[in-house]
């Protein structure tokens, strides 16, 4: 941490954050240069919140030198964690294609999406049973009744079965029926359903806040990780801008940035990056070239009748044209699909 | 809702689209214009998916006219909403104070910023007891020992409890110490939490989402009404822009917008809204001039030393000052402080 | 200037940042952290571009402690600004009110509308002969006879003349009719036009870019002030953010920022920073309370017929009826209009 | 363009809109919904500002049916354009590759990096004489200087010139030596700069500014093309938002919608879209996936040294590295690159 202090401060107030500094157990460094003196913090210590050393008098910033997460971090923590999930290593050089429709309408509606996203090439099955809408006047999904037919999905195809929860108190439900937990955008900052996944030692998927930073993202997967629960998977599936013309910006950047950072594997959700089907597919493709260690996609047998998220659903055939061509992209940059 | 056809829609595609628009219980009027064919859906029926129809062969576009939010709007519920709190018809001419810490931290804290903000003028206290938290390795708040804490301060000084609960599963607890629950920014679509407050009858002061639109605040607002629990206060905290120089970007703008739009009192938070003490007098008065029904401000005793947000509060003696400020800015506009 | 060495970086590349920052003429700060290294950059010297030192092998950041604006900065030139302007020194406690049409249209219309600001209270004449508008379809203003119009309306009135200068080119003419030459918000990065504008020492109205930070505010205005050209007013006239309730967000923490930062005049821009004339009220009021030096405001004798931005334009008795309690505003935070 | 009412507007109102309508010499269509009435206006006549008929008393808003921008758009011209460079017919499946130093700084390095990029198979070459800086004591380019190194260069190695001109004034002199002149993201709405390029009917490679949307990017393309000057090339180089990891947010999304809306040729700048030179490999990788007709990269042969953007620059041989990758995923999706 580095301690800034302003052109005109005084001596006395100099000292004080040093003692102050010290008192905390740790050492200053005293730079002082030609317009102000600069007091390097060093050592190890207790958590100093950087806040209350701003507000001393004749401080004029203190900065920040360590990143604020540490569990989720590849400094830290050097070697990739892969997370299985049906045969894929995800975060090796295989990647994962979870795909199915935003809500399970009815058991043909699952079935048959299921069916079709398994003969495309998909790794598992996604669906909402449980679902985050913006109106409360807008369809919530059916609830454990689709748990039970996801399950029944799953049974069907042997597809590993990935969907969201949204509360804790509904954790335990969710995984007797699930594989993977997936946290939602709007759900990435609900700490107690971040520690209450944690702790169900689930594997869970993790998307990103839609105007969160990739910092407090990595931040998010801290919490579950403080579980020991480290089967976590992150996802980014685009942020909020002034951009109309698409629901959502996909951070592509994220991707790299992502796979430099933290250890964690990265997954893509073009279908929300995007918002609209006919951008998905340049999206998915682009999202792979960039690193993605895979993607989740929404897939719907009819999308003009989807209770959610029609708009931004793929066919099926179109979903394995999707999966032909994501494929050969993979082959270019020496990964696999 | 208007369906705007493709300038190369054939006539098949409109009659198909007249008729899935009739199929639905509606009227569908045709305006055939030089370029293209729009389609107006009349009439009353279930709700209708826009994006279904702009799934539809040859539609260019659908277009809403009417909000997605109704409890919440003024233009179906013309009669302003009064919420009392401590004798203050929050939302009439007299002007609503909320003040106290960022988090309850000790016994002797909160009842030294409770004397103090009662004695310049508070009319109730804020604290938090349960924290939403960044990082997992930060102070989550003293739980349900900071809520009997909140209800001595209540005891020796007459001032109603204003705090957050973060989860569903606490409710039914925080209700027994509250007399208003706060929702904050990171939970403002945090569905779940949203129904258990709503069934819970107990008044809602309810946060704008940093990165939530004034449009998905009132259809936050209405998953409250919806459990025909109308004691429901806005606030309006800030939201995530590109600027730095401020922890959040303060959107003045929403205070006019939300009054000319919404039947509910609206608040705005001027710490959060800026993030830096040194700006909330600022924020505060122009609050008020903007026609705010209240503000609810961050003060602590020993800003230096707070576990949390020390850096935007104001110690007693400037909120004090600012009580001062803020009262004649109020009588400029002919309300009361 | 701070380096943050990364964990593994060796002692040859702690070695080689040291010689480099040495060779550039500072001295070099080491602090040992428990971590890492960081490399505190002492002195003076030329100008050193971070970027480069971030590159160097082992370097994990280069952290800037000084802001990178200069003559504009408050910390280095304490003392305040005035720009005289018709008889106010705006920055004074006396505030400023530059009003007027967006664009001038006739001889009727601007005449009309000098006279109804001035009767109103208005400081000076605001009003475009050229338009930055975003379709080239769209109304690009009268040009030169639309500047005649303005200096006819100055001898009318009395009031001085504000207008917008758009291209470099076009300097000489229009300091040849305006008294204070205007930079939309479109060019405050024209490097060419702050440049001619600072040459030519005439005052300048400097509109904050729609999303630029205030540190690029205060660098744009650092352009102007190099040539010696100090008076220099800012304006905040909303950003661009994900809101599409409002034209732009009012950035109202923009004020106090500035008012602690710089020691050049601020006003404000209700009229674009809300886009719709039913706001501009409400946000002029807070402008004033947090500080503003003055507002601009577009005022119309007939918006229903004005040819750019009558949306947002206020008829002449709104904005009498605007100036009252604007004063009264004022008086409430002890300055005057 | 559709007219709604509000749910209490009057019949003479309305009828008062109904007259306004036909008084423009367009039709208007009613559609009297159950709260409300709707007007379509039909047919065609000069153009309507949308604004005015939104301030006719009752009328609660105006929604556009029509995008605003035509000549760029691919509905009204449905060809695709082709812009040649150097042998490449630009939006064709060859991909175009415009490589080189951020700024001109000396011959021997513009020479050097020319050979490089050449080498390693650029279609042409980039290089700024005349920068735009945001600090007004930074480097500004070596003005005339720069060019004719740039004219050697070209002469050197058979690569055509793309550099950017700033100012209205300079496009004479730009043209003298450049091939294709580059509008940078600053300059995006600088109209005077926008006609005059399109009066010279030299090829124009148009960034999208910083924070412009992509309707707004084809209305600046429309500025161009107003001048009967064809040979437009967008460009998409990262959009600010709240994201601080990188210098932009690469809008990825706005590749498929540019493609999908414009009959132009769409480049991306992986460069200033990330502002790291260590995505840019990703970022390059992606935007070839996601349909881009090529990229302008940043490559110098010492960033560590380079006066300017070094931090995002590639070394020659990185840079050589990514085509060979870019090759293999254009083949992947059927390109030539």
């Amino acid at each position: 941490m580095i301690i800034v202090m302003g052109i005109d401060a005084s001596i006395a107030q100099i000292s004080e954050v040093v003692t102050r500094v010290k008192g905390l157990g740790y050492d200053a460094h005293i730079s002082e240069g030609e317009d102000r003196t600069i007091i390097g913090v060093v050592g190890s210590g207790p958590t100093i919140d950087r806040e209350q050393l701003a507000m001393m008098a004749g401080v004029k910033e203190v900065i920040r030198v360590s990143k604020p997460y540490k569990l989720a971090s590849l400094e830290f923590h050097p070697e990739k964690t892969l997370v299985p999930l049906n045969g894929v290593q995800v975060g090796s050089e295989k990647l994962a294609l979870i795909a199915g429709p935003c809500s399970v309408e009815s058991r043909s509606q699952i079935l048959e999406t299921a069916h079709a996203v398994k003969e495309a090439g998909a790794t598992a099955l996604r669906g909402g049973a449980f679902k985050p809408r913006t109106s409360p006047f807008a369809f919530q999904g059916l609830g454990e009744e689709g748990l039970k037919l996801l399950a029944e999905a799953r049974e069907a195809t042997g597809l590993p079965i990935v969907t969201e929860v949204m509360d804790s108190e509904l954790v335990p439900m969710v995984c007797e029926y699930a594989d993977m937990l997936q946290i939602g955008a709007r759900n990435m900052q609900n700490y107690a359903l971040l520690n209450a996944v944690g702790k169900s030692q689930h594997p869970v998927l993790l998307k990103r806040g839609m105007s969160s930073t990739i910092e407090e993202l990595l931040m998010a997967a801290d919490y579950i990780l403080s579980h020991h629960n480290s089967r976590v998977i992150l996802c980014e599936r685009g942020i909020r801008t002034f951009e109309t013309a698409t629901r959502n910006t996909f951070d592509i950047n994220a991707i790299p940035v992502l796979k430099q950072t933290t250890h964690l594997p990265v997954l893509a959700d073009p279908s929300h990056a995007t918002g609209k089907w006919e951008y998905v597919e340049a999206a998915s493709l682009a999202a792979i070239a960039a690193g993605a260690d895979g993607l989740i996609v929404e897939v719907h047998h009819d999308p003009e009748c989807a209770v959610s998220d029609g708009r931004q659903s793929l066919k099926p055939e179109r979903f394995a044209e999707l999966v032909k061509k994501a494929r050969r992209v993979a082959e270019a940059i020496d990964r696999i699909l």
